[in-house]
């Protein structure tokens, strides 16, 4: 697996870099982004975050607007941000050219459905091949993994973490979509990706997960009141019924006032960072 | 002086905003941002730091980039972030389109030279239109102004806080053309602005404007090490100079490994506005 770097920046003592892979899980290039805080250019493993994009952004939206560098450089925190779908001539989109389905909208599943499935493989890219690129040329502490990310990625990290409990010692997520099952961006997706067969959404549903029996020490969610997305997409009440029927601690903040973009996430980036790293110490 | 809202954006419990006016300066359509705090939202007027920005910005860069929300909110600051330059139709540009001279490239001074004479008057826009137009529409308090700014926009800081010692009570940047007159950017710029004759150009100049007796109370400048244009453009060690010879304290932070980036700015920008906000108290 060769690993070309795009870009290096120092940044707050440490360094944000970008990379670029030949991704056998997708059959494409894929770019992401990793900050290195300071403790782990001075040899030391470190605890890895991982924050998964909402749709239309690539690894760069929240590697700009995250403002999460200065907490991870006090933390000792690595901060891992993939791209959010396939890309490149060949990897089909949406026929109609949406932003809800196809690039920048791969739903962290592996596809069954066909034109889908050959490239559209974010499950296994984000949970296989990319932790183990990151374990093999970053200081990371593979035995400290925590998930993260913004609606799209915040339904990501809520179901990679359910699924994968052994795996990732905590989770939150910014205005996550909480059950793709229960709404049209999540419908629009799974039909195309996994096919209209609903039993087999149920494994890419937080809410459906934890009534199947997945568990999590404790979640994590910052919602913006003014968020427009909120009632007709986000349901964080779905999630917080499901973790209250499973004995889940759900730490679910609604923020008065905010909305669905940067600079909601970034407000309270430190907040989430500083949670996974008290899970993480 | 009508102002139309771009947009607002609740951020770090204030309010993170990008307006647009009509601009007499100018005669154009002017965009910028402002980020008041919430102290101000809760009543009060506050002081205010102005962020000039460098060649090829707009009030975006920093506005997206710039990490400076948390710092604001916790000391209580407004940020305002002009644009680089006059834009719009009818607008004259560099002749071959460079990034170093015309849009994106007004170098804070009021041009002389047709056809820029028009259009390119930044000094009057930043030093005394703008002014107006934030002490008329949000809770500033205009007796407790500061200025930074990056590259062209720390010579514009700079510049402008020692033409102003009442005005601005302190100054700092990052990375900053410290000699227009010793430099080929400034070279390019003065005399598409403001002429061949140089003595003209003295007043746009921080170090010679030091040498003609302007005086500031002290200055921190930040700059990387690894900046690709250090050595250039920008010539820190002319300002050392100029302040050694007229005993103007300066805190100049050479930061190694370091860029001309925001992954630069951001990382200092902190430390800019605790500077300042210990002399706006």
């Amino acid at each position: 697996m060769t690993l070309e770097t795009v870009s290096t920046n120092k940044a707050f003592g440490g360094v944000q870099g970008v990379y670029r892979h030949a991704s056998s899980a997708t059959g494409t290039d894929m770019t992401f982004s990793v900050f290195v805080p300071p403790q782990a250019l001075a040899g030391a493993k470190v605890p890895v975050v991982w924050y998964l994009s909402g749709l239309t952004c690539t690894h760069a939206n929240v590697t700009e607007k995250g403002d999460f560098r200065r907490a991870c450089a006090e933390l000792g925190l690595i901060f891992v941000a993939p791209d959010t779908s396939p890309r490149g001539e060949g990897v089909p989109d949406d026929p109609a050219g949406a932003y809800d389905f196809g690039l920048g909208a791969g739903f962290y599943v592996d596809a069954t459905e066909d034109p889908f499935a050959a490239n559209y493989r974010m499950y296994s890219y984000v949970t296989e091949e990319l932790p183990a690129l990151i374990a093999a040329n970053f200081p990371a502490d593979m035995g400290a993994q925590a998930i993260t990310g913004h609606s799209m990625g915040g339904h990501g990290a809520l179901t990679i973490a359910l699924k994968n409990p052994d795996t990732y010692r905590s989770v939150s997520a910014f205005a996550p979509i909480v059950s793709p099952l229960r709404c049209p961006w999540g419908e629009k997706a799974l039909t195309g990706y996994i096919g209209g067969d609903r039993t087999g959404w149920r494994r890419y549903d937080a809410t459906a997960l934890i009534e199947d029996g997945a568990r999590v020490p404790d979640i994590l969610v910052d919602q913006g009141g003014a968020d427009n997305f909120l009632e007709g997409q986000l349901k964080p009440a779905l999630l917080a019924e499901a973790c209250e029927a499973a004995g889940i601690p759900l730490t679910l903040r609604m923020q008065d006032g905010y909305d669905h973009s940067y600079y909601f996430i970034s407000t309270f980036m430190e907040d989430h960072l500083r949670w996974h790293a008290a899970r993480l110490a």
